[in-house]
């Protein structure tokens, strides 16, 4: 029987969980997805604790979606409806998790490695980071709840870099860009994102809880339909798309069409 | 009779505001929360005026909310409904003012301090500030309209470390974030205060007054309900709120059961 | 005949704009604002295109709104009315083009100059750059609708510094507030530009032209009705105006009244 693909581990208040597929730079299949929501939830019933770390292991974060997977689980309509929404759900799950959130950013937070890390609530790099989404090297649209996290965040002309030049940032410039809330040497990340994660456990638990809850709040709803959710899936109808998933596989460079 | 606890002064068209409480480092208490909104409600009804500079008397800022008058002043529900409604309308006296108010940040600008900073349109700080709030370190909550200044500011992952990791940044550290307008050296803070309003003060009050009134407008309003937030002043509730503030004032570390 | 004001090039799949009016550093009048527009307009309807870069003749970007000619085109609220619905649509039809838009700033970039690359996806600068709006120099009050791209982009604190200081900043402050992409040597902002576009060239159109509409669409309509948008015309019937246009034209500085 293999390894399960995400490991949790328990510091005192504090839990750590770990993306745990390193052959593949913890790339993430639609299980692992799954997996991770279901982590997610049970942390977040769990009034015991504090905080939650999230790392990768083998000195990865985490490369994204597991493209070699994309045969089998996405490509068409139907099943990228079903696969849109297992990675929605998974993201969600950090954003209303009861407790803080900390992303251990080693190596790489590639597409969506670096979705997962702008879900959680605090993010501590090293200076190798590779930081960035990858959307549109393989005919991608990128879901609007995701978009919408990173513009709170780092505003729209930062997210422009990101996903319409598809910009990888180093450790210095996601920090510079705003998108690292710490920046540390290599070795020190996972360090410094644990001690990180016993400052904040060191204060009122019912205070953190508000006011994670209170920046989700004051969003309010998007100006989003369901209809225009669902339609940012059609990606999977063009042609570019899988051209460039077929080009990616066979490492070779894309040619775009623009259907 | 004692001195007043707010003091003014006038230089051209600007107007001055000094904290004077020096021996609490210019702690609010109830009533100078109240003096607060008075002043800053006569001089925006002064159209002779160009501009509001805040400072504080001896060196600091504000140190905040005055614990040492919580137990007389908040602690019960009843007390806190009043409370925050009289924080709420000194906090919106800054924003509602005509004129652009301009912040000279010595010292601490800790809790209530940084709020009232955050209310300000510009911030001049110097390298030894200690900025930022501490609203977890007594199981408090801060509450959402003061959240969101901050959020339309800064964004929400510099807020997640103001309030839920309850940072304290240095000069320097609060420039990066983006806390603060101008960054000097300690001794220059008031003149470069005192200069950036008078520069704010050689243009058109008009077009000053329509700016600052269309970045309010533009926010829209907040997507909470008065219930929602009234229902954020629950923390006094708490019993982690009443021992962390027995802890503070006995000078002990406060130890939070989530409750 | 004239020169046309602006220029159209291509490279590929890059469109090229020059704003040529360079013995005014390129400041836009009526007709200019016109031109704008059905540039973009056109560019915009062309799905063979990539990328759109936006430059100006002889060293500088734009000096913004001609005043010399607001005798003739602005200064009675019927001619304001008209004036300020070709700006919007003309500002507008920046953000509304398909392609990814990128500004390349040199020199002078200022008032409309500078609203024109805050309306670009991308902005890349040289350290000589003087960026800045300088609408309350002359009593002029900015739109809500530009007011919100800033604001978008690097939040409310650094929008009160533009509009309310009137801060010209050089490339490096432009850089650190978040008001440019990329920052580099004066004599290499047209060849990083040119870059940028063709990185953004190489990948999935059709991805960039999701991110680019989903950018827009996640703001949602803004919380102003057409009257207030209106009543912002308000400032050519102002004393203060009329006066400061005098006062530049004369090479004066302004005495403004508040009135």
């Amino acid at each position: 029987m293999s390894e399960p693909s995400i490991l949790r581990a328990r510091e005192g208040d504090i839990a750590i969980v770990t993306f745990n597929r390193p052959r593949v730079r913890n790339a993430f299949n639609l299980s692992m997805w799954r997996e991770l929501r279901a982590t997610m939830e049970e942390l977040s019933a769990d009034e015991s604790l504090r905080c939650v770390v999230l790392r990768g292991a083998g000195g990865h974060f985490s490369a994204g979606a597991d493209i070699g997977a994309f045969a089998q689980e996405r490509g068409t309509r139907e099943k990228e409806d079903i696969y849109a929404e297992v990675l929605r759900e998974s993201m969600q799950s950090i954003r209303l998790c009861l407790h803080p959130v900390v992303a251990a950013l080693q190596g790489s937070a590639i597409g969506g490695g670096a979705g997962i890390a702008t879900m959680c609530d605090f993010r501590v790099g090293g200076h190798n980071l590779r930081f960035g989404i990858t959307a549109r090297n393989l005919g991608i649209w990128y879901p609007y709840s995701s978009i919408d996290v990173l513009v709170q965040m780092v505003g729209t002309a930062v997210t422009a870099e990101i996903l319409i030049e598809g910009r990888i940032f180093n450790g210095q410039e996601a920090y510079e860009k705003g998108l690292l809330s710490r920046l540390v040497a290599d070795d020190q990340v996972e360090g410094e994102a644990l001690a990180l994660a016993a400052r904040i456990a060191s204060g009122s638990p019912l205070s953190a809880r508000f006011h994670k809850q209170a920046l989700r709040k004051l969003r309010g709803s998007l100006p989003i339909t369901p209809e225009e959710e669902r339609a940012a899936h059609g990606f999977v109808e063009t042609e570019d798309f899988h051209n460039a998933v077929r080009a990616f596989l066979a490492k070779q460079t894309p040619k775009f069409q623009g259907r």
